[in-house]
């Protein structure tokens, strides 16, 4: 192989969620066990913002944008001045930390491409950066591309005796070891687990200790389920020098087809990126920015009745796998859960696709998210509750058809 | 520096279109001559979509989009199907060649997406590139951001001894020197020349001879003045293996505010363009994407009139730069002018931000598009025609007052 063809070759999206259409569906005969599951498609590899639709109002802000022209149409590469001062001043209210719209902020994307652009902004080649496994699958991919070196740290899934979060002494390790970033998701992807306070905590002040720089990706912070606790690092005591926050409207708020994401933190890293964003698709859609103007301004009541509806359907699904004796992590925010499977006689793959062909369940494979994840699933629960519960019970019932 | 540092050094955005707000206006006033000359201002470093307003139904489509839900949200990475067929087929009409829109097309967020795809698809460390002087700013930085090299290849304005385009035995030795990757825009950017037939055919044969990968940035191609030709490297009767076609509606139509492109060519480039794009902000916006439908499906006569309003502008720009003495080569196709300036007492970047702050004129200066280029500056003249016609009076003024 060529040096692209390597460098590529790390890249796949074979199993990345709504590329599945891209699969052939060939080469399963000898694998069928037993008569397909009726029931209606359900597609776990991404939310159904047809059963939890945008928050109210966002179509309406587009078609203002567009109206306002040029001036909407043409933003400085990190955004439009005025939403920044707008949605700086909600996420300094959000996250109890000071954020300057001028200088500490950019308008991506989507929050993809905020966590590409944080990347790039700190990641060349032989930049050696701490990975959690499992977490958000392209943070990996990204880390690769830009020519770093991925150096897994474990996540602790959290129970009565130890808190949930990144491993601290192995992350303290890859810091003594070199690394130069850290790159973690919380509420994680694809648990759900939220790191706990003291963990965020030390987090922050052993990246200051060691001059790490880290990314920490908020995006679901804001669907946290009744009784949880958040921590915000920005807003730590002591914080590395160089920190990027990233949220997003995308998940919670239904906005995905906006791509619309923010970046805030230290101002020479939102600078680079900004540089990078140049290059790269020179701002996030003008018109689509203007819906971050619903963003923290949803209509009264709306965010609490979108957690409960979640936290519905999340009990529920629970209850299903706990039933079939499938192990899975009680998620703490977000939509993501993430099931492990029964020792099985096919390979995941295989039984994903199977899944998807028998039983019309998409879900994404867990080695998308730790190499090390043979025997998991994720599921991303934002779903019409009804057909995702029977969705759940036809993935427990060829589980069990396909145990070992 | 560090190595990142060193990186992100040579992708400064300081002079680029649309980011001169974030220029400090200090350090002239010893530079200072004479009184601000008064007059509407004019944005020179991009189209004027007020002035020019986007294709008659984009918010439409963008509306009707919306309303379809996750199926709009959710597209595949490269795009949805259904307007990948349309615009694969609308394209083939185009260019005269066959266009497979579900492996060789991919919509993008912007050209720009698109050119940053491209080249990250085939330029990674110690890549030698192509690249023509002057051409759009973007390529130079593209390149070195991916870890390759660029190797100039001068562009020639074209009279009626010599065919306008790269120069071919330029082309040719660089190519005979290791260069795998050509990248070029024709029209040109910022000159508005375009390659001649003999030298599209010219430069396909010898990709194919050499193996070169080819990237074509086609993006002012429909806007073709009265009596001009304009021929599509795709369509040739020999084409090398890698060849990548990069279009979208951001200029002639107006669409820049929906940030959409596509790219289209051989599939394997394709497929990896998709693989970064997933990494990058997975997809252009869904609901922008609808848009595309209204993409060479104007109103009757609304793309005659739109060219007439630019030839028109052109010919006065032309003539105001032509009595100044300040040679300007002739559009052919596009919204751009390259005209040269006399030779100033001051430098280039001072005369450019002196414009903006004496005469309310924003150009961009002839630097980004070549590093020889220090006496010349790029106008888009897709701007309300009366008001580019005295902004141009007043450039010519200003050039004078600076005169050496």
């Amino acid at each position: 192989m060529t040096l692209i063809e390597t460098k590529f070759a790390a890249l796949g999206t074979g199993n990345a969620p709504g590329q599945e259409i891209r699969q052939s569906g060939n080469g399963f005969s000898g694998l069928i066990k037993g008569n397909p599951i009726q029931g209606t498609p359900v597609d776990f590899s991404h939310g159904d913002i047809d059963a939890h639709p945008p928050t109210p109002g966002a179509a309406e802000t587009w078609s203002a944008g567009y109206a306002l022209g040029g001036a909407q149409a043409y933003t400085e590469y990190r955004g439009l001045a005025d939403i920044r001062t707008q949605v700086a001043a909600d996420l300094t209210e959000f996250t109890g930390a000071p954020i300057d719209a001028e200088n500490e902020m950019i308008v991506t994307p989507g929050t993809q491409g905020a966590l590409f652009l944080a990347l790039g902004a700190t990641v060349t080649n032989g930049t050696k950066v701490a990975v959690i496994e499992p977490d958000y699958f392209a943070n990996r991919k990204l880390v690769t591309f830009f020519g770093g070196t991925v150096v897994p740290v474990p996540l602790i899934y959290g129970d009565e005796n130890r808190d949930a979060g990144p491993d601290l002494n192995a992350l303290e390790a890859a810091f003594h070891n070199g690394v130069e970033v850290l790159v973690f998701s919380t509420p994680n992807n694809p648990t759900g687990v939220v790191t706990a306070a003291e963990t965020i905590n030390r987090i922050a002040a052993l990246a200051a200790q060691y001059g790490v720089a880290v990314i920490v990706d908020q995006l679901y912070a804001r669907m946290l389920y009744s009784g949880e606790t958040y921590t915000h690092l920005l807003a730590c005591a002591n914080v590395p020098e160089n920190l990027i926050t990233i949220m997003g409207p995308s998940k919670t708020e239904s906005l995905s087809g906006f791509r619309l994401g923010v970046a805030f933190g230290s101002a020479a890293l939102i600078d680079r990126m900004e540089k990078l964003q140049a290059i790269v698709s020179l701002r996030a859609a003008g018109y689509n920015q203007a819906a971050l103007q619903t963003w923290f301004h949803e209509p009264e009541g709306w965010l609490e009745r979108r957690i409960r509806a979640h936290q519905a359907i999340r009990d529920d699904l629970l209850a299903v796998f706990n039933a079939a004796g499938m192990a899975t992590v009680t998620p703490q925010a977000g939509s993501y859960l993430y099931p492990q499977l029964p020792k099985l006689d096919i390979g995941l793959q295989d039984f994903v696709r199977l899944l998807r062909q028998q039983a019309a369940v998409t879900v994404t494979p867990g080695t998308e998210f730790s190499q090390r994840d043979h025997d998991r699933i994720r599921l991303n629960f934002s779903q019409d509750h009804r057909a995702a519960v029977e969705a759940a019970g036809r993935i427990t019932a060829l589980a069990a058809r396909y145990a070992a």
